[in-house]
C-alpha cells in the first residue's frame, strides 16, 4: 500500500477577508477550496496554512512533514518574512515539491528559486482563457483533453520573465489576443517546481474540475523521491 | 572584413505555377521574394534552388558552399527524393544551418531531423496572427518589438508534435483562440535549426518587413562555426 | 490496486549464440537476465522478444500490450527490418516507453527518434566506469547513492552525437580519462525515452544490482499516461 | 565596422596580495592576466574592477557601459555588498552578458541568478583535468579540438547543484575519477550567462591558450542584442 502524499496548501488569505466578491466565491478561503478538492482524489493528506498564523504556518516541523507545498499569494507578498522564505527554499531544494499558483509568480519564494524578475503583462476584464496542451502524455495532464476552457479569468500575457522551462505543457490564449505559458515545470536541487497560471481571486477558477485535476496531477508529479544521498558536497579525497 | 553568409533558398515552387492567387503575390516564386529580401540586408550572398531542377538544385557541391539553407515546401513533400533528403541531413548535422518555414513542418528533412510526427492543427480562414516574444534578447529577435502582427494568415494550432525545443522564442495566437509555438530553435549535430511558422502561400507574408527581419536574423544565428574537429568518433586508445 | 507495468525486453540475441565468453555470463541471453531481474521487483509483468523470432517478436499485438520496451542490439542493427522499426516508432510516439541500452545507441530505432548520428568514441580494454549523479531527486535514481562503480566495462566517450537531452542524470568517467553522458531522458510525441549506457556483452553488467535498479526505475518512469486525446491533428474549424 | 565589445573583468583580488605562490603566477592579479589575454584578440575593449575599489568598481555607470562582465571570486564572497549584487543582477537580466569563472560558482551573484545552492565536491591535489566537447559547432568552442587538457588543476566533482543548463558544452574528467559539467550556458531575462570551471588561483590556468580562447569566445557569445523593447510588463488594455 502506497502512503498518501502529504500536501500543505498555503494561502495568504487576505482578499477573502476584505472583499465580499471573493468571499462569496471562496467563503472559507481559496486554500480550503483547493484542499477540499484535493482530498476528493483520495490519495492525499491535506493541511492548510496561512499568512496570519505564527510563522505563516510554515514551521520547520510542518515543512519536514510536507511532500508538496502549494502556494497562493498576491497582495501580501512583501509581508512574507524572509526567514520563512529561506526555510521554504531550503526544503524545496532538498526535495519537497512546490506548486506555485497564479499571482504567486511574483512571490518571494518563486523569484528566489527562478533567479529572474518573473514579471508579465496582465488585465482584469473577464477574458476567456483557453489552455492548449503542448505536451501530450505528460503525467500532469493525465485525463485532460487537448484543451481546457475557463470562461472568465484575468489575462496574463508574455513575456513571462522566467528561465526557459524544463517543460512547457500548457499555453493559454486570451480573448484579447495574448498568449501565456501557463503550466511550466522546473527541477531545482532535488525538488520539483510546477507553476500553474489560473486562479484569480475574483473568479471561481478553483471550483473548475479540470483545474482541480491538473493541480492534483501536479501534486503527484512533484512528490519527492528519497535519494537525498546524492546531495553530497564539499572537500573529499580520491576514490580508492 | 567578415565574409558574407552564403544562403540557399529552396522552394518547391509549385503553387506559384498553377495558382493565380499565389502567382499574383509571388510572381517569381516565394524563393525569389525571400532571396531578394535577404539580399537587401547586405551581409548575405543568396542563391535559390527549386524542386524541378536537377537533383532539386541541391547537389553536394551546392550544399558544400551553403552556410544556411532555407526550406519552403508544402504539397510536394513526397516528390523530394530520399537521397537528396539524406544529403541535406548530412550537411545539416555537419554544421550547415537550416531554416524551415511554415508548411515545411511536414517535409521529409524536418521530420528526419526531429524524429517525431511534426503534425499540428490548421485552418485556412484569414485568422489574424499575433506573434509574442517569449525570449527577449535572443539574437533572432534583434530589432523586433514585444509582438508582431500579421493581419491575415493560415491558423496553425497546438499540439505541434516536435521535441521540446532548445528555445521557444515566439508564440502565436490566432483569431480563433488557438496558440502555436511559432519560432523554435534546435541544435542537431554541429548544426543549428530554426523553425519559423508564418508564410502560407496565399498571403503576402514574405513581403512583411518584420517577417523578413526575423528570417535574416535567423540566417545569422544559424550560420556555422568551424570546429568540426570536435566531431570525432570511433575506436581509440587511451590518452597518453 | 495498481496494475503491473507490462515490459517487453528485446535483445538481438546473437553474441550469446556464437561467443562462449558471452554465453558464460548470460547463458539464457541478456534479455533473460534483464527480464528476471525486473521480475524480482514485483511490480512488472515481463516478456522477452528477439531478432530471430517472426517479426522479431514485435508484432502490433505485442506492442499494443507493451507499456515499456527495452532494447539491446549491437552487431545486427542492420538486420532489423524497417517496417518493424517504423512500428516501434509509431507506438513510442503514441506513448509506449522505450529504454535503449548500451550499443542500442546505434540502432535504427534510436537514430530514427533522435534525428542525429548517435555516434561516439569507444574502447574495449576493461576500463573502470564510475557513474556520477547529476540530478539528485530524479525518480530514475531512487535508491542510488551519489555514484555507482562498475569495475570493468567498455569505454564510451564524448562527443555522443545526440540532441541536448531533456535531462542528463548520470555522467560516467572511465579509467582512460574519458567522460560520457550515460543516463539521458527524452520525450518524443507522447512517449518517454531513456538511454542508459552500461551493458557491454562481455561483462556481467546486467547482474550488477544498481544497474538493475536503475533499469527498473527507468521502466516506472517511462510507463505511459493515458491522455492520448491530446494528440489531435488536422483541419478544424474555430471554437464555438 | 563593428564596434568592439566592452568587457569588464572583476576579480576579488585577495589571494594575489597575501599568497606568494599565487602572486608569482599572477603578479598583477588574475584580472590583469585575463584582461591582457582578451585584449590580444583585438575585438574587445577591456577594463578591470576589484573588490577593494569604491563600490567594488561596479558603479551603475560602469555597468551601463559594460557589454560583458567576467567574475572571479573565492574567499571574499561574503564581502561583496548586497546592493552591488542587486545592481549586477539588474543589468544581467536587462541584457548584459555575465561570465562566471571557477570558484565564482559560490558567489552571491551566481547563486542569485541560479536560484539553487550551487555547491559541488572539490579537492586540491594537482589532478589532471580533461575537458571534453559535448556540443560541436557551439560558438563558444570555435577553434577548439574535441578535448582540452589542463595538466594540473583543482578537482570539482558532481553533483554540481545548478539548474539543468540550457546547453552543456564541456564536461571534465579528473585524475581521481570525478566528472564535472565545466562549461554551461543559461539565459536569464534578456541576458546570457556562461559558467566556465577552470581557474584555481594556485595554477597558471589563465595563461593556458585554449582557456583564454574559450573565455574570448564566451565574451562574443554573451554580448547583448538590443531588443530590450520586448521586456514590457504590467497592466495593459486589449490590442486594437
Amino acid at each position: 500500500m502506497t502512503a498518501n502524499i502529504r500536501v500543505t496548501v498555503w494561502n495568504e488569505f487576505q482578499h477573502e477577508k476584505t472583499n465580499a466578491t471573493v468571499r462569496a466565491i471562496y467563503p472559507e478561503g481559496m486554500h480550503t477550496a483547493i484542499a477540499n478538492a484535493l482530498r476528493g482524489f483520495g490519495d492525499m493528506d491535506v493541511r492548510t496554512a496561512t499568512l496570519d498564523e505564527p510563522e505563516h504556518g510554515l514551521t520547520d516541523e510542518i515543512l519536514k512533514t510536507t511532500d508538496v507545498l502549494i502556494w497562493w499569494g498576491h497582495k501580501a507578498h512583501d509581508l512574507v518574512r524572509d526567514e520563512v522564505v529561506a526555510r521554504v527554499k531550503k526544503h524545496a531544494l532538498a526535495g519537497m515539491g512546490l506548486i506555485v499558483l497564479h499571482s504567486g509568480h511574483a512571490s518571494k519564494i518563486f523569484k528566489a528559486l527562478m533567479g529572474t524578475g518573473c514579471s508579465l503583462k496582465w488585465r482584469e476584464s473577464n477574458d476567456r482563457e483557453i489552455l492548449w496542451v503542448t505536451s501530450p502524455g505528460h503525467p500532469i495532464l493525465q485525463g485532460i483533453d487537448d484543451h481546457v476552457i475557463i470562461p472568465v479569468e484575468e489575462m496574463y500575457g508574455e513575456h513571462f520573465d522566467v528561465p526557459e522551462p524544463d517543460e512547457t505543457i500548457l499555453i493559454s490564449s486570451f480573448s484579447g489576443g495574448e498568449v501565456f505559458r501557463s503550466a511550466l515545470t522546473y527541477r531545482r536541487g532535488a525538488g520539483r517546481i510546477f507553476y500553474f497560471r489560473p486562479g484569480h481571486e475574483s473568479y471561481p477558477t478553483y471550483h473548475h474540475k479540470e483545474v482541480q485535476r491538473i493541480i492534483a496531477n501536479g501534486v503527484r508529479w512533484a512528490a519527492p523521491v528519497s535519494n537525498s544521498a546524492a546531495q553530497t558536497y564539499g572537500n573529499r579525497g580520491p576514490l580508492p
